[in-house]
C-alpha cells in the first residue's frame, strides 16, 4: 500500500521530526531487550505470515479496545461517544504499522517515525493528524500493558501458515521485544526532562 | 525471611508513602493487561516452584546486568567502578521482591510499595536507602526492556519442578503481566504531571 493512500502516514517524509534517541542509543536498548538479527529475521518471516491476515488481526485488536471503556475513552468525542471516523483513520495507519514492524528495517527514518507516533499518543500531537476533537492525551499507564493482549492475540495468526511451534514462538517473542522497544521510544514525550 | 533482616525493605511500614494510583485505577490496569485471578494463582504456584531457586535466579539476572555496561553503570560510584556493597544490598531486597511478586497479594500495601520502588529507581529516591554515592537516576528507557530478559530467563526455573509445559507457560505469562503492571506503576515518578 503506497503512502498517499494512507492519510496522515508521514513515515519517511520531511514532516517527521528527528528522534531525540540516536541510532547508537537504540543499539544499547536492543541489547537490554536481547533483540538480535535473529529477531529481525523472525519479524520478517512474520510479515509474509501476516500479509493476508492484517484486517483479521485488527478486528481482534479493535474488538479488545472497544470492549474496555477505559481504552475506548481515548477515541471519544466531547459528547462521550466513540468517534467512528477517528477509529477508522487510525486503523489504516495501524495496518501499515503491522507491516512496518514486521519489515524490521529499524533505521533512522523508522526511529524518527517512532518519535512521531509517541507524539501522537501524547498530548503534544494527539488528534492533530486526523483533525478530531477527542481526549487530549492517552494516559501513559495503558501504553505498556497493551503489549500483552496485542502480542498474545497475534500468536494464532502467526501459527496459521504451518510453521513449527518453535518458529511461531520465536516470531511472537520478536514481536514482544520490538513492542517493548517501540513503546519505550513512544514514551519519550511523556518523561520529565533528563529522566529518559 | 522477616523484614528486619533486609535493610531498607520497608514494605507494609509507615515509612512508605501512599500510592498516587488507587486500587480502583489498578483494577482498570489489570483489565488492560488481561490479568485475572488465574494469573494470581499461577504466580502463587510459582512461589513454591521458585522458593529454593531464588539465589540461582538472581545469579542469572545479576549476571545479565553485569554483562551490559549501560546497565551496570547505574550501580557505579563516581570513580566509575561498580559499588559492590550497593549491588549486595539491593540483591537482598530483590530476593524478597521475587517472593512478593509471586505471592500476588496486590493490595493497598503492595500498591504503596510499588510507588516506593518507583521512587527508588527515579532520582527522587535513588541511592538514599543504601546511603550510596551513585548515578542519580536510572534512565527510564531501560526499565521496560529489562522485562524480556528477566522473564525469559525465569522460564527454565519455572520448569524445574515437573509442571506441564502448559502450566509453565501460564506461570511465565503471569510474570510478564505482573511486570508490565509493576513497571508501569514504578514509572509514575518519571512522567510529566497529568500525563500518567
Ligand atoms: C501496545 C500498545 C500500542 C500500540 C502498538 C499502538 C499502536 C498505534 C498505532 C500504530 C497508531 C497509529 C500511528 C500513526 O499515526 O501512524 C496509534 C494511534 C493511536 N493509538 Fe495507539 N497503540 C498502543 C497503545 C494505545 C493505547 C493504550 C491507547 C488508548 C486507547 C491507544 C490509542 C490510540 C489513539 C487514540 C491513536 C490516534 C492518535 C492520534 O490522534 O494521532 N494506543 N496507535
Ligand atoms: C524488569 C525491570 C526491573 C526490575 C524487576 C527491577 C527490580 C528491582 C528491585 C526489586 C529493586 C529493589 C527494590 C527495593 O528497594 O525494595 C530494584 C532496585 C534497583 N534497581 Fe531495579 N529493576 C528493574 C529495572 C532496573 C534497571 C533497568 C536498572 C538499571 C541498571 C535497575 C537498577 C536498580 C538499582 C540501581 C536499584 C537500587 C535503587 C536504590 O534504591 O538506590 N533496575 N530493582
Amino acid at each position: 500500500m503506497s503512502q498517499q493512500l494512507i492519510p496522515g502516514y508521514t513515515y519517511g517524509t520531511h514532516e517527521v521530526p528527528r528522534s531525540p534517541v540516536t541510532i547508537e542509543e537504540f543499539e544499547l536498548l536492543k541489547q537490554a531487550v536481547l533483540f538480535t538479527d535473529e529477531d529481525a529475521r523472525h519479524l520478517q518471516l512474520s510479515e509474509k505470515v501476516l500479509e493476508d491476515q492484517v484486517e483479521a488481526v485488527l478486528d481482534v485488536w479493535y474488538g479488545f479496545i472497544g470492549s474496555l471503556p477505559q481504552l475506548l475513552y481515548y477515541f471519544t468525542r466531547p459528547d462521550g461517544q466513540a468517534d467512528g471516523a477517528y477509529l477508522a483513520a487510525v486503523r489504516k495507519r495501524f495496518a501499515q504499522w503491522i507491516r512496518d514492524t514486521a519489515r524490521a528495517n529499524y533505521d533512522q527514518s523508522w526511529l524518527d517515525y517512532q518519535y512521531e507516533i509517541g507524539l501522537r499518543h501524547h498530548r503534544t500531537g494527539k488528534n492533530t493528524t486526523d483533525h478530531v476533537n477527542s481526549v487530549a492525551n492517552i494516559g501513559f499507564r495503558y501504553l505498556f500493558p497493551l503489549i500483552f493482549p496485542v502480542t498474545i492475540t497475534l500468536k494464532p495468526f502467526l501459527a496459521k501458515k504451518g510453521h513449527s511451534a518453535e518458529v511461531v514462538e520465536k516470531m511472537q517473542q520478536a514481536w514482544v521485544k520490538s513492542l517493548l522497544l517501540q513503546i519505550t521510544l513512544w514514551s519519550q514525550p511523556y518523561i520529565k526532562p533528563g529522566d529518559f
